[in-house]
């Protein structure tokens, strides 16, 4: 890799197993991950349950300078910089070696939620980003898991969570059709790592969907970790 | 340019013009650059001097991000990303901005400062280093000075500056010779916007010479701002 990373080795290969999720806000997919790891774990794996962006102790800081302040502070351009330099801290200290130590990482939006977030944007910005994504970054995860709903319900759904009535009301049901529309694009150019589940069932159903793909993927073990 | 900015039209085109210093510790570049722009604004021009890294209010909380804490809390390629992030607000909110009205813009270390430091510490890094610049950055100093100076001496000059003493301990006459040898070398890569400067004398004696330099490089005016 130009900048350092290594993808010589699968991190299948080595035992562990890259897995992230992405969703339109209301979709239960922090709830999946969530759950996930605790089934994961209660197997008898080692799991990593993380998020982004943020994840590591720089990225949180860098995360905090880009959210917190005037929305207008950074420039599309700037700010995009500044979450690869997160997702870079996030990657080599936190990622990577728990892969390379055969661990599950389970992580709560990566690179695609920047791609789908800068598509709609700033659709002319896509090509920076998968340059820069290439040349900084250079690792995509084994699995990644959509958690598709409708987004007249996602919308509802994250209306009645405490506390967040305020944030969504600056989102319309519009910016998150076209969110949806986003992450089902970004699953079919990436057809071989995408999964995606119908996130409009009860969450145990859909745990269960989640946890039979992921089985799938995980490599051969000493224990079975299937469903 | 593939990240929105803009060359189509040259600074001096539009009236402005973009000067960079560069030089080792020690080799008196900001004295430079404040008695160049004084002398300049005496003359009636319009002139911002600035320097990096920072510059700008965002890029100077990338700065402090970068600069305050453990050395080794960043890699080499994420303080390589944060550096980019804070060139990028520089340049789009202060420096072109000001070119685009047609002032001077006196810049205390750009883009060539990073070149050549990760030429030094990590040479691996370099190609990522100048793809991330045209990627992200895009734009070149119309004319960049470098002063140099026999590091020996630039060291002594650094070591007797009030304050100093501790920070320069660290480093060594032999990376200051590195240092001084990056940027000569810089200095033949990019020879048709460098111009090197012998710092090694009376700083009046450097100043007339950088007077001189910029001079010639200035767009044709209604007033003389040569030497």
């Amino acid at each position: 890799m130009s900048a350092g990373t290594s993808q010589e080795t699968p991190a299948t290969a080595r035992g562990g197993l890259f897995v992230t999720f992405e969703g339109i806000d209301g979709s239960g997919k922090s709830t999946q991950c969530r759950m996930l790891a605790d089934t994961l774990r209660a197997r008898g794996l080692d799991v990593v349950l993380t998020r982004e962006p943020g994840g590591s102790d720089g990225a949180e800081e860098i995360r905090r300078l880009v959210l917190e302040g005037d929305p207008d502070r950074w420039s599309a351009e700037t700010e995009l910089l500044l979450f690869t330099a997160a997702r870079r801290d996030h990657l080599e200290r936190r990622i990577l070696p728990a892969l390379a130590a055969g661990q599950v990482v389970v992580c709560d939006r990566f690179a695609d939620s920047t791609r789908m977030y800068q598509g709609l944007s700033r659709g002319d910005l896509r090509a920076s980003v998968d340059q820069l994504h290439r040349l900084m970054i250079g690792h995509e995860p084994d699995l990644t898991i959509l958690i598709d709903m409708d987004p007249a319900k996602g919308l509802a759904r994250a209306k009645g969570r405490q506390g967040s009535e305020e944030r969504f009301e600056d989102f319309g049901l519009d910016l998150q059709q076209r969110m949806r529309a986003g992450f089902l694009a970004l699953a079919q150019e990436f057809a071989n790592r995408f999964r995606v589940i119908d996130g409009d069932r009860p969450m145990d159903v859909v745990a269960q969907d989640v946890l039979d793909v992921v089985a799938a993927a995980l490599p051969e073990r000493d224990g079975d970790a299937g469903a």
